[in-house]
């Protein structure tokens, strides 16, 4: 009896998630926390994309608990809204269990209902420990967060095994790769991927933005990566391809001779049956990539691949909620082409 | 060049949406378009039962037009909003297209940016004639609705085949069933199942109202339906299943004596692996609408029908936003186990 009361007037206590590791960063450099850029980009990144690198896209905490419950507080930074996104998504939480075959298993989201929001993710579990990935939001930062569980329950360090974080997958990318528009945080196709292949992936999605910045290039060369994918061709014009793809990928290249490059393609946006300019635009993106990606094999490139885009969405036209924006439909479309591949290059190395 | 000119000053021309066909509606009754009750069970049915009648859920326009673009203004009732579903789901617009192989392709969505809207859903067409279905929203309302396009482009009535509009399929059930949480209006899957078949379908999806309220079978019951789909498992609790089951399927099977009445179990929510309280209501529920449904078969009950939920979601655990409500995968699931099911009934008869 005395133990059912202890168990149904339980508190809540809250631990900040600081206190545990965090999944998905390029750098580690000081001042930041659930920011994507170092503080040293301040003053060099376009302000449109310093600004999205303050959102925590592709980010989780990892940590273990015998709670019955998780809980979450999180402030976020901007409160961000849109219109083809759930708030979910755009700055909500999202929580994963490792299960005893090695598999990630969505347990449940965290509802955001404002700047600040307390949530109970799940309850009502049995007392046994687990280990947890939270998915931080894709289209907001983050303030703080706090992780709840039961007064009278463990939580724990992560048993993050070496493999997860050795030679992570660095993604650059558009919208669509920053997480544009899944429904809750793990289905960015970045997080998809990163539980299948139970590795570390970094999120570089920068919504409108993904223009070939040198400086991007220079952050994704500091990380001691298994792949890069680059996946810019939806935001940067033939121009600025024929400008800067090369130079970008050289920087890469340059402080990773051995490393897996690979470019993808621009989608088949479900309206290019209809618009027409939006088909002439995919079919000229495309042919430019390919240009390029040829002269690159031409001047005698290794280790460098080019995913096709015309299977990416299904042939059923229902993977966007706008002919662009994949829905977690279209998101788990792309992780099953894209995935396997990028398996494929881990494996050889 | 005066045509260039011409075509680039194209002025948009609105016309009310009333002068087309309306797909979805259960009754004809007068003093109601875009809502889903009659007038006549204002004083009759419970309050939030009546008000979720009034949003537009499985509503569609029809209509043909040969302009370049298609744009849409419309004013909803509540302006409503939901942390775990896209504004475009909730009170946005959702445009297909009918294709010369006779099926219907997803040209793109009316995005709400506030209680009245006025937005291009499609430009750059071919100035090609074409057929049309605008789905209206999910989880609002409609003030009124026009449909815009070029000044010097027909719009005219559709080729609404009669098989269509005959022998409708008509649903009942809860949030899910009412659209939560498709991303676009399109994709709520009685919707889906509604384009694979080419026949009307109407959707009497009562968001935490699928209670078993009688008037609602006694709206079904007047609709001349190729089948009756009954999904109100996850709301009606096992006590109002004993209670009123049997009385629901009787007044619409005392109408329609040959009619196919199928029965679907609730789905296994996600997060029942994790939340035991979840699992065990899951489990009780279908327990008992197995019991109910054994016993009308003993009765001697005939064209009753049961679908079991093992195989609805899949076996990934991500096709829900919180656990419980279906994201565009889930939509497709569902879809994707039920319509096979309701083609193999209408073709029987």
């Amino acid at each position: 009896m005395l133990l059912m009361m202890c168990h149904a007037y339980t508190q809540i206590v809250y631990h900040d998630a600081a206190r545990f590791p965090l999944l998905g960063k390029a750098t580690e450099a000081t001042g930041t926390r659930y920011e994507r850029f170092p503080d040293s980009l301040k003053n060099i990144s376009r302000a449109p994309l310093w600004n999205l690198s303050r959102n925590s896209a592709g980010m989780a905490i990892r940590f273990r608990s015998n709670s019955t419950k998780i809980a979450a507080k999180w402030e976020t930074l901007g409160n961000n809204h849109m219109n083809h996104m759930t708030d979910v998504g755009v700055k909500g939480l999202d929580l994963y269990c490792l299960q005893k075959d090695g598999k990630w298993r969505f347990v449940n989201s965290g509802r955001p209902t404002g700047k600040t929001t307390q949530a109970t993710i799940i309850a009502n579990m049995q007392p046994e420990e687990r280990e947890y990935m939270l998915y931080l939001p894709l289209y907001d930062g983050l303030v703080s967060l706090s992780i709840g569980v039961d007064s009278l329950s463990t939580i724990t360090q992560p048993a993050v095994e070496s493999p997860v974080r050795t030679k992570p997958v660095v993604f650059y990318g558009t919208s669509i790769l920053q997480g544009g528009c899944a429904n809750r945080p793990g289905m960015a196709h970045t997080n998809i991927i990163s539980r299948r292949l139970n590795r570390e992936c970094i999120n570089l999605g920068f919504s409108g933005n993904a223009l070939l910045d040198l400086e991007v290039a220079r952050i994704m060369a500091e990380v001691d990566a298994g792949v890069f994918v680059l996946d810019f061709v939806p935001n940067a014009s033939v121009k600025q391809m024929q400008e800067r793809m090369e130079t970008f990928y050289n920087i890469i290249r340059k402080k990773h001779p051995d490393t897996p490059i690979v470019f993808i393609e621009d989608p088949i946006f479900t309206h290019s049956l209809f618009d027409q300019n939006i088909a002439r635009e995919v079919q000229r993106k495309n042919q430019t990539l390919n240009e390029i990606f040829t002269l690159l094999k031409k001047k005698g490139e290794k280790n460098i691949y080019l995913i096709h885009s015309d299977k990416m969405l299904g042939d059923d036209g229902e993977a966007t909620v706008d002919g662009i924006h994949f829905t977690d439909l279209g998101m788990m479309r792309y992780a099953d082409l894209v995935c396997p591949f990028i398996q494929k290059l881990i494996k050889k190395k």
